[in-house]
């Protein structure tokens, strides 16, 4: 489902052996071991069983079948992947016409835009916190609790909880007897897309999630059955890169790329950016661009600025939109413009997305693809699954925890302070 | 109407003097001349005659009383100033009921959804591209002429150009009597939103342009009265330490700076990333945030990972929202988040900012910030101003030229071969 490409061979330098046997079984064995001892519990979750979804939607079909708008209250890892998923999805037959919205945002103008026109009786709201402590989250549940009356008996069905095993959340929806799931403790937010996480809310929109994970499994199959895979040797790369290359640019080649985007962004920059085991800050920028709309923005700095970039292009070979075609029209003075007369948008979408490669890579930049056949549950799966494991490989090479991120704790003392000092 | 603060006097290591007054003057007088010698037009723009702008609304009245859409066909510098713009000012009650949509990508999705639902008779279709040879533009135009009909007389009144004095389209325009407005070549598309490509079109929406400009030259009359000026120190700061700090972001604190922080991105990336005249590759990487949700994406990164960033914060003072509160309910088990009840979402994301700049400031980062008192055009039309003399400065410090983007070049040429060979 996914094709890849790469010219990093060109920039091994003084390091012509990085890409030897011995060098990629190295890390290989560090990656199965840290699966092998459940470092992450993401590395299983495309083998999960999912009949408890299943049970679910069955037990809930009546009221599933009534509601017009699905409300994520959650930010960050409990947020961006089903966005990203959905945008990538949503041309497809068996997404319901429910309106999804997030609750992700403590600025009081997206708490209006998001909750406009909405019909709590026909709305289910899914909470989505790992501990039920994030500031952002709980504050905009307190927020739905009280504008929606949630906890009246009779409105408690539109109410879904997803959280950490034992976690305070999840005692409390026991406790007042509101519907909820829960996740493993180690499954970080950013790796939890393909557990109940993504896959509750995925599942109600129609979305057939067990293809999802059958994506992911393939991905999953083809890295821990090759020790000499090109995800090992792409972060091989990128870590040895790190000084050289400290800006990993991903351009995505369609609109519909847009949340996937961020959900790299997220992935990469907060996995990344760490102080090692040796109290050194290491970590890699992540930038996300969308062409080609970003020709027009970003390039310029690709091709002439410094080269401290590394581009990955993502492209989608096989649209799944109805073509639309450029009209044999010309213009007056314009003719110069007509070499594109009568091809469609996908064809010149495509031939810009390769023109734009290869005038990158003209400029001694190390580039690689992901080329996506077509998109649809399995090969988004497999993208997700993709960027997940390159991101456990060079956590690994980096010397750093992958899975914690200790850096934003000062900001929230700082923050309880000032609300103590108001 | 904006207020700046920043650390950079700590970061001056072995250069104390970077600030001395010869060294701001030095560059002072190079920015005054490029402004005197009229090398950008962008320059002049907040002192132009708007009379043009007046008589086109008194003229078209009937009609632009009557539309219930306005399209911008255009790519980067040509819709994303247009867009920034009427996202910040959106809330204003003098923002006339008109939608506004782009025709920007050539992503036959994006195309689709942005034609959705429009009666051509009731909306005006702006064409802007300097020369008319933009691919992008000029196949979406003809799109729009064939699907539209908008070469038949009756039909002509929906459409207007905008492009440079004697470019290949606007003689087509006058050819085939369409109405259109002309800028100075001088004025590079990611420089021009405060000329006819964006005052038209914000003008149309009901905007008042002329507090823009008004904005615009307060913050030129702030810039051309004092060498000292902070702008000016802030270029020097970043061009001196273009190696040590490659990164800049831009944290902006509210989800209405969404679509400013890609105009930022457009401007600071094609500006500065370039070839000097030493033929050697100079630039400033430009990375852009939302705050409080990249809290949840990014700021792990910048906290622990390379110190190779520099940070600006941009928030609003006086949010022009009706204030939300958090509601006074203590959840068992959760009381460790009831430190927010009863305070606004504002107090809540005013009090993130600053958390999240103290605690970036804890970590020997260099970081700025820019205070917006409130949202209107005045203050916005300062924004814009400052982002642009900022740019032209560090250009100037890095002997670069700012205004052209020749990189961009070597693709347009692959893709019309790609065409040839098809």
């Amino acid at each position: 489902m996914l094709k890849f490409w790469d010219n990093f061979e060109n920039f091994l330098g003084d390091r012509p052996n990085l890409f030897a046997p011995k060098n990629l079984e190295f890390f290989f064995k560090k990656v199965v071991s840290e699966k092998n001892n459940n470092i992450s519990g993401y590395y299983e979750l495309p083998f999960a069983n999912l009949d408890y979804i299943e049970s679910y939607l069955n037990q809930e079909q009546n009221f599933l079948e009534k509601i017009k708008c699905l409300v994520i209250v959650g930010i960050g890892g409990s947020s961006l992947g089903t966005k990203a998923i959905d945008a990538l999805l949503s041309h497809q037959s068996n997404r319901k016409k429910i309106k999804l919205r997030f609750l992700e945002h403590t600025d009081p103008i997206m708490i209006q835009k998001e909750l406009t026109r909405i019909n709590a009786q026909e709305t289910l709201f899914i909470v989505i916190s790992k501990s039920g402590l994030t500031i952002e989250t709980t504050s905009l549940f307190k927020f739905i609790l009280a504008k929606y009356k949630l906890l009246q008996q009779e409105n408690k069905k539109n109410l879904l909880i997803i959280t950490d095993k034992e976690s305070p959340l999840s005692f409390w929806a026991k406790d007042e007897g509101v519907r909820y799931f829960c996740i493993d403790k180690n499954i970080g937010g950013r790796f939890s897309v393909l557990s109940a996480v993504g896959l509750i809310p995925l599942a109600i929109l129609g979305y057939d999630v067990k293809k999802l994970l059958k994506g992911a499994s393939e991905i999953s199959h083809l890295f821990f059955t090759d020790p000499k895979n090109s995800i090992l040797k792409k972060a091989l790369f990128l870590a040895k890169s790190e000084n050289t290359y400290p800006i990993n640019v991903l351009f995505s080649y369609s609109s519909v790329f847009r949340h996937f985007n961020s959900w790299y962004v997220q992935l990469w920059g907060e996995s990344l950016g760490k102080l090692d085991a040796y109290e050194q800050r290491r970590g890699l920028t992540p930038i996300a661009l969308i062409g080609s709309i970003d020709q027009h923005s970003f390039l310029q700095l690709i091709m002439q600025g410094p080269k401290n970039k590394s581009v990955t292009f993502l492209n989608i070979e096989k649209s799944s939109q109805k073509s639309l075609y450029i009209p044999d029209i010309s213009l007056k003075g314009l003719e110069d413009t007509d070499f594109v007369n009568q091809a469609s948008f996908n064809t010149l979408l495509k031939l810009q997305c390769q023109s734009t490669k290869e005038s990158i890579i003209s400029q001694d930049v190390p580039v690689d693809s992901i080329s996506v056949s077509f998109l649809n549950e399995e090969s988004v799966g497999s993208l997700i699954f993709y960027y997940e494991l390159l991101t456990s490989c060079v956590g690994i090479m980096l010397h750093i925890d992958t899975y914690n991120q200790p850096g934003v704790e000062f900001g929230k003392k700082i923050l309880r302070e000032k609300f103590t000092h108001l």
